[in-house]
């Protein structure tokens, strides 16, 4: 990648003749934007554009080049590909769209494009793709007159698309220091330039837009990886989509594509964002604070509707206000009117005026709260008072001084108002510390200080290994295989082979088997129908709980009978299965195979409630035993698997191994590609899978 | 209140000598904000102040007086008071603070101050506050040093904080019309200043921040009057503190301040924002876009990215991506390479670069849009290039003409890219026309306009009237007046009075009416511990269900007697309701009465998950039909309650009425202050009230 984002050396095969406005002239662009090295214009009508010698071909360049950069029209991309391969260029972009991004015909050529470069060892950036932007080497190929920013930051962008790049103020703070335009992605993907990014060095922190993922699992090592060693923050579009396509099981459909995206992040400790404004508030926190090590905010403001906004955002982004530092309120309060006081969040305004030192009181406060072990970041909310009449607070000193005083880096969120735009660049010169253009945003950005610390310090899960007769599993396994599908008893049969509990059931062929394994059993008896047919069983009218004797088991089984041929005359009963009725509380467990990202796992409601509130976890396999307890604990009806008032909690236990025992069964059994245990019913002494299908 | 923000002659009282930085002069500001009428600083210890002449007291003041501002120390702010009222003021504004917003001494003498506006008849703004803004006569009364804006936008603000004045830029959009700080309301409150507003000419949308409400029953009304003339967008802070009070019912626990709230904004048509950066896209785009009459939108970008983007949030935001008007893609795609195609959103660079005019096609694409049936507003996505290459785009002039040539002022919201600022004043003067900083927003601006239709669509809902004979009535309430609670059968037979249909049920008190109460029922029967002492029937083992014969009748008896004695050895069971068993979905329906607002009425989940999921609706009472209709449709319970695949739906017309009845009972019956029906259970036959609980 490092010549693509710095070669000495760029042909620009298909730069217009005409420049100035409207010509999207990338040569142009190019040395205005101050790139050092060799321009080679490449056109076959012009023998001078933008004052640099133009050749007919690549050919005729007389010196090697590092980078070829197309953008012919797209019927006359082949050939001049064959034209850089054959002169020995191996770097190319494709600025040309028209590909894979348009029609079947242009999906044809991306393949012959992507062959070509394979078979020839060269790397191929695009098609449709705007290219590079590096600013450590005043680079850039965009064919859109991009202004080179004075200043730019460490932050380097892996896009797909180039809006990110032309509106680079809109998109990132302080302009990224190198971008890539992914395009369509015919060689190069996200995971080729994660990978450079991840050990470059001007790179400190990495910003991923993201529509679709290709090499998922590459990429959540990869991403895992490199998270260790600097911040990751991810954009991923196309939320609204997410779960539109249709699936077999309840997991596959609860656990849709945003879902899984939102356990990868999890995974690889991946700092996700939902919006434009969240992206650009994310990377300002992240670049001016870097780490926050815990929930835990001070604050001061001029304002105490401020303090109560503060409250509310706080909330909403699941940071707490801190409690007030001992002994900081006699050092505010000393000399005072006894009816001042001082509470969390700290309203400076009466303590600073009436004292007549606002920039002193101000300066104790965030200094204290900053040195104090019982906050973990702080929130300044101050006037800027670059009015002639209050030019004396001189907040900037302030800010500075605190940081100093306070012998630490924890980070420090500003919301300045008050004519403040001269003075933002003042107040983040000071160390660890970044302005927002809210309150609330400031506190999303300590946030997302904090989502920083937690994705550092998260921890990988390794499967833990159950004993498994993996001869009985086999033919079982196999026979799902060939078949696609495993429900009922025999999918109840393999749970039970990986040591899941599974409810006592039994088919039954006939009314003598019914009788038969009646006695062995405990009623009340559950009857169901059973096969591959029936998929929705209680669409067909097929299960009868409640079976208090033989008496109601016939009458079930009667019932049964009735029903599906009702609903179509054809089909024939030919087995139920007799099962023992348990109650309790209804769960869903479940594994979907993402084609990209392998196993996710499942856990949450049950029952007729499961679409309705969706209150389900989701977690990339393989999980551990602390995984699977966070899974669970954050479930909303976590306090009622727990025990409410006085009931009994569920067999938490149980179900924590359940989940361990389907990750390992996922693990081993690897092209399952969906499995629902539902329910598993839960109560105070034990947790059994009670019905379960499995698809290949 | 014109007086107050339009006086011909105001008194300082308590100006300080001193003038220039760090002063907090406010005859100094006021006089460099551009104050035209007479200013008389009063301090006794000064002959001049600002070059004006000093009085030592009011009542030296040659002149009528018609605003006097007072800002001494609190112990002093009495006898200036004094002062004023027997000089003949008869409004005043009191900025000192340390009244009830600091201590009992404090409050003791805030309500002394109100006592003497009272007796005297004089209108008191604050203490506790900044005063007044009025930039349509360059007035302010604030001691911080703001700058007069250049321009300003008829939007006015009534504040319980100056810091919205101070922060001026930084809150609203173009700055205030007018803006009012309430402090802390000792005599002119929210309602007064509101009043004033809903009529005032030279204001066209009114903001409030607020973070607690007095008379809430006359604010509710003014402000439905309000919002049938004029927006009304309200900042309520202190969201995170709501449901923080010990409720005994709950529907009480259900119905928070803050859900109280959402039901009045709901019922007032008023626009409620969250955060401040909500607050101020939401004034800048009612104030420049208006009424948006649909959800539909059309969408032009110039990135199919961005298309994306824009996508997800409409989905977050409750607006739809328009189908593509008939007939646009021939429009844009004549004479275009065949593989280039168009879609909703539409991205209008390929189609404008290949066909080499890419601000027609821009145009084009946006004045169909604008035109089009199936469109509601639209969305604008475009590069604003002020960079010498590619001014030749005029985008500005683009969107007039589409604006001109669309014959109609749907909104159109931009976000323009690229080097924006300077931009953004130029499309803005475009009539109906908006800019954000991000598409998010964007779509976020639309959505307001869109709710602004449908605030100022609302119907109020009448009562309906229900025949119920109030003889009977009147003991049963008198006795839970005197009681504070009825439980159980009681509590049914009051709503069975209002003809909400109950369980059939009775209380046995001995085991000989068990067996008669029995024989009339239908099994199987439950049985319930029944008494004001029980409360919580669950957690003393108070209810047995299930019992299918005389025999689990007398066992669940005995259990119950002995759960009871193991809980409390001394407490008896003197009676159980025997009911008939009733299974369906289990509902939860309420009032609860605010102390401001009055009843509220609350429906949605009942059962083990009511607290977990808080699937619950609530509106002010009275509801009609139709509002019942919509609370209960939009219940994530709603297509379960419709019937799921293929089963049975519940008695939906009669749990509408039951709703409507518990409105009609809640306005009988004004003084419960709450209500449980818990549950209801609702079948596809019948929805019946199985328990209940009555609090006055």
């Amino acid at each position: 990648m490092q010549k693509f984002l710095d070669p000495s050396s760029v042909a620009l095969i298909g730069v217009p003749r005409n420049t100035g406005s409207g010509t999207f002239n990338n040569a142009e662009v190019m040395m205005r934007y101050g790139y050092e090295g060799k321009i080679f214009p490449i056109n076959p009508n012009a023998g001078e554009i933008c004052g640099l010698r133009a050749y007919p071909s690549i050919s005729d360049v007389p010196e090697a080049v590092d980078l070829a950069v197309i953008s012919v029209g797209r019927e006359r991309v082949i050939p001049m590909l064959d034209q850089c391969i054959a002169t020995g260029v191996s770097r190319i972009i494709i600025i040309t769209q028209g590909f894979a991004d348009a029609d079947q015909k242009g999906k044809e050529m991306q393949e012959e494009i992507q062959r070509r470069a394979k078979a020839n060892g060269v790397h191929i950036l695009g098609p449709n793709t705007m290219g590079v932007l590096n600013n450590f080497k005043k680079f850039t190929t965009s064919f859109i007159d991009v202004v080179r920013p004075e200043t730019f930051s460490p932050v380097s962008l892996i896009a797909q698309t180039g809006l990110f790049q032309v509106a680079s103020q809109d998109m990132a703070y302080k302009h990224w220091g190198k971008a890539v335009d992914i395009g369509n992605g015919c060689d190069i993907d996200g995971v080729d330039v994660l990978s450079y990014l991840a050990d470059d060095p001007e790179t400190k922190f990495i910003v991923i837009h993201m529509e679709g993922i290709k090499r998922g699992a590459e990429f959540l090592k990869l991403a895992a990886q490199t998270t260790s060693k600097k911040p990751v923050i991810v954009f991923k579009t196309g939320r609204s989509h997410a779960g539109a396509k249709a699936a077999l099981s309840h997991t596959g459909s609860l656990v849709g594509e945003d879902h899984v995206f939102d356990a990868v992040c999890k995974r690889a400790g991946l700092i996700r964002v939902k919006s434009s404004a969240e992206l650009k508030d994310a990377i300002r926190a992240l670049v001016q604070m870097g780490e926050m090590e815990g929930p835990r905010l001070g604050v001061v403001t001029a304002s105490g509707a401020v303090g109560i906004m503060t409250a509310d955002a706080c909330e909403d982004d699941g940071l707490k206000v801190a409690s007030l530092p001992d002994g900081l309120a006699d050092k505010l309060l000393t000399g005072l009117p006894d009816w001042i006081s001082v509470s969390m969040p700290i309203d400076i305004w009466p303590i600073g005026m009436i004292g007549g030192n606002y920039t002193g009181a101000y300066g104790t406060a965030l200094t204290e709260l900053l040195r104090s072990g019982d906050v973990d970041g702080v929130l300044g909310v101050l006037p800027v008072p670059d009015s002639p009449l209050h030019r004396n607070l001189n907040m900037v000193e302030c800010i500075k001084d605190a940081r100093n005083n306070s012998g630490n880096m924890k980070p420090l969120a500003l919301w300045p108002y008050l004519d403040v735009s001269s003075f933002i660049d003042k107040f983040e010169s000071v160390p660890g510390v970044a302005c927002f253009d809210t309150v609330e945003q400031a506190v999303k950005g300590l946030a997302f200080c904090y989502r920083y610390h937690q994705a550092k310090m998260r921890k990988t899960p390794a499967q833990r290994q159950f004993p498994v007769d993996l001869d009985k599993v086999r033919p079982l396994a196999e026979k799902g295989r060939k078949e696609k599908l495993l429900v009922g008893d025999e999918a109840l049969m393999l749970l039970d082979m990986f040591g899941i509990p599974v409810v006592k059931s039994d088919i039954a062929r006939s009314r003598k088997d019914l009788e038969n394994i009646a006695s062995s059993m405990t009623y009340p008896l559950v009857l169901k129908l059973t096969g591959a047919a029936f998929l929705h069983k209680t669409e067909w009218g097929g299960v009868v709980t409640g079976n208090r004797d033989l008496k109601d088991l016939h009458r079930a089984f009667d019932r049964i009978v009735h029903n599906v041929s009702t609903r179509q005359p054809d089909v024939k009963v030919e087995s139920v299965l007799v099962q023992e009725h348990v109650q309790g509380h209804e769960l869903l467990l479940g594994l979907k195979r993402d084609p990209e990202f392998g196993h996710v796992i499942a856990c949450g409601l049950g029952g007729i409630y499961t679409e309705v509130f969706k209150d389900i976890n989701r977690a990339i396999v393989p999980i551990d035993r602390e995984e699977a307890d966070g899974m669970l604990a954050s479930l909303k009806i976590a306090p009622i698997l727990k025990g409410l008032r006085g009931e009994a909690g569920i067999d938490w236990t149980g179900l924590v191994e359940i989940l361990e025992r389907l990750s390992f069964l996922a693990s081993t059994l690897s092209d399952i590609s969906e499995l629902d245990i539902n329910p598993v019913i839960a109560t105070s002494s034990k947790c059994i899978a009670v019905d379960a299908r499995i698809l290949w």
